[in-house]
């Protein structure tokens, strides 16, 4: 039994920026949990939060409360060492997918519990759903089995972590509250400590597609997950990544999911390589493995085999054909030149327009809608050339779609400067 | 119709410190009386405008938004001028009750739509209740023929009038949003123009007893509203006045009619007495009557045949003997010497927890529970004499009401300077 406050004084001590004592966190987070502080109380205090900021100890008192609101996970009975992975979440960032079996083939532990998208950004969830037979829902003894057998899953999280993240989380969506450092980063972390990992590498985006934009607060984000980490005894490495524009080619769910199986094949895009190199050898070195040859894993097919064991033991067929979209249209370079601007947000907006997204949480999402880009940010193109292709399950959502993409490309003359945003790995946070 | 707007970008406008434009407040109000906006957002909203604040053609839209989401009364059929009264609240503000037949009984129309008391401050409707057969509540035919007739007329504001801000008025009271200027200043100006009084006369106060303590506050507050007043067409003046020590010796229901009756009567303390002719000088002066001999009326008796002929119009008995209270407990001074500090809120919060007040607005209020000074700020006392008693139909709620009062007052040895916060009547703002 925690102390009793009142919710008006919490509240009012918030707004007049004073700092929270643990005890008001405590009773807050757990009075909003079982309905006696409304919904109306809290988003009046995260405003207040939003606005006047939380100090370091706060926001670790608002992580640690969020995680005793629920159950926590513990994989201290398995024989191999936990790393997992979070992402701030972007446009085609599919590298939880050829990423989570890559290390898990180093005889490493990846319990990747996962959401699913809402908005402009996918979700590994309704990604791997594209997968014929494959299901998100396991019980904890079918996640523990697969953890030590395969190595890698990647499944739903259950409702009982965190519970108090979960409805403030969506409270915060519809009051204007989301983009909130410590309230972003409590979130998070409070989910991924009480999943139980030993390890934790996280990749903190920023730039158009990302939902902080602004590199600088990227930053301070990671900073802030990372300290939370240490906190609570988990090992955390943040990698600061762009963002600016898409991350592959493909965006949309099946289509993800083909290009993640293009890299686990030894090929896929660049970046998309990149990243999901980078991520492993921070998941690798946690582990204890600093000098794996991830790159000869890819190439090696045993990052390929984890994929298909992982699969198929969730019930899906790796060799089933994905869905394809019955409806297709291909915009074409309007001059010859060089693309010199391609931000991300628009094509994630796009591919949402089109069926591969949801508005609200209860919405089915379309696993062949989505969008396959055929030019790239700094490539060259010929006049008339495909830029890229867009697909749907209803010609009827071209339209909103297209309109969505207006100024989502800019050819420029050769030698115009290209705005990619700089480098994908910004910086690297431990 | 007003044009649609997303409810959460209007809030994250205001979140970081932008303007909100006419059609934006317009559109927030309505969809929120409507219940489109919930609750939830309504209170992130109110959050972010007490920490942005709003610009006055913000808090002008805001007012005319609250106005139109109800009906609008008018006195144009009434062959006498309208002008009402506003007071912010305090501890022992009766001066409603002598003020608006005082003034009627200069052939003034005193249209006054009151509340019942929330928290430590009164209500003029549950003073007046008090009064055995009085009823409140009025048929708008009622009213308007007894204001034709008396010329005063205090009864329960219809649910109709500006509906937005009840809403908002109840949501601000749990979510830490009431000490707003702008929030105040709307509220307060939506319900008395909506009214439809042709003048105002505003009472803001300021001290221990006020919600809005500093002085500065309570001035940018009156000349928020004057503004917002003349913006509406209704000529307005505000004093602002010193709320530091509770007004008058009465503090309750019953005993602040009987005060009241006093003043009527020609005596009364001093303050209430120079509150009351001030206000309805002003009042006089906006309806014509600069020079009326405001003391004559009430040396004279005018003001107290107003009074009967106001309480008989609405089956109240101005003779019936007021309701006592069964119990009662005199605290006497501890020693000898000057009562130099009295602060308000303590004997607010007493009374109060005595039964004069309620915690919800459900809650019944005790007529007869109070209290009354016998000593007020400034008076010198003898040791051992009574400094006040208080009263209530149930004794146990004696040691509550004595927690509330512990440092709530000081006797100094004559000459120690007193906190009685300067003279009654700080400004005059027009």
């Amino acid at each position: 039994m925690v102390e009793a406050f009142d919710a008006v004084d919490v509240i009012k001590a918030k707004r007049d920026g004073l700092e929270l004592s643990t005890p008001q966190i405590d009773w807050l987070v757990d009075a909003y949990t079982r309905g006696v502080v409304g919904d109306e109380q809290m988003a009046a205090w995260a405003m207040a939060v939003f606005l006047r900021g939380m100090q370091p100890r706060e926001i670790h008192d608002l992580t640690q409360a969020m995680i005793a609101s629920g159950e926590r996970m513990s994989y201290g009975g398995l024989s191999k060492p936990t790393v997992d992975k979070h992402s701030t979440g972007g446009v085609g960032d599919k590298i939880t997918l050829p990423l989570a079996p890559l290390v898990a083939s180093f005889g490493v532990a990846v319990p990747q519990l996962s959401g699913r998208g809402l908005g402009h950004t996918g979700g590994t969830l309704d990604k791997l759903e594209a997968i014929p037979g494959w299901r998100a829902a396991l019980t904890n003894e079918e996640f523990l089995a697969q953890l030590d057998s395969v190595g890698a899953v990647i499944a739903a999280a259950g409702s009982g972590l965190a519970p108090a993240d979960k409805k403030l989380y969506a409270l915060r969506d519809t009051t204007g509250t989301v983009e909130c450092i410590p309230l972003i980063a409590s979130s998070i972390m409070s989910k991924k400590i009480a999943e139980g990992t030993a390890a934790l590498v996280l990749d903190v985006k920023h730039g158009s597609g990302a939902f902080l934009q602004d590199p600088e607060l990227g930053r301070r984000l990671a900073e802030t997950m990372v300290q939370l980490g240490k906190d609570a005894g988990v090992a955390t490495v943040a990698l600061q990544t762009n963002m600016q524009t898409p991350l592959g080619r493909a965006i949309g769910n099946g289509n993800e999911v083909r290009e993640s199986a293009e890299v686990l094949a030894g090929g896929g895009p660049a970046d998309v390589v990149e990243l999901t190199l980078a991520l492993a050898r921070e998941m690798l070195a946690l582990a204890g493995q600093p000098d794996a040859d991830v790159e000869g894993h890819l190439k090696g097919g045993q990052a390929m085999d984890a994929w298909r064991r992982m699969i198929a033991a969730q019930d899906g067929d790796p060799d089933a054909p994905l869905p394809a979209a019955p409806e297709s249209e291909t915009v074409v370079a309007p001059r010859s030149g060089v693309l010199v601007a391609q931000p991300a947000l628009p094509y994630g907006i796009a591919a949402w327009r089109l069926g591969a997204g949801r508005a609200r949480k209860e919405d089915p999402v379309s696993h062949s809608a989505g969008i396959d880009l055929h030019v790239k940010i700094g490539e060259t193109v010929t006049k008339g050339q495909p830029l890229f292709t867009m697909r749907t399950e209803d010609a009827a959502r071209f339209p909103r779609a297209l309109e969505a993409l207006e100024g989502a490309w800019t050819i420029g003359d050769p030698g115009t400067p290209v705005e990619d945003g700089g480098p994908l790995v910004r910086a690297r946070i431990a």
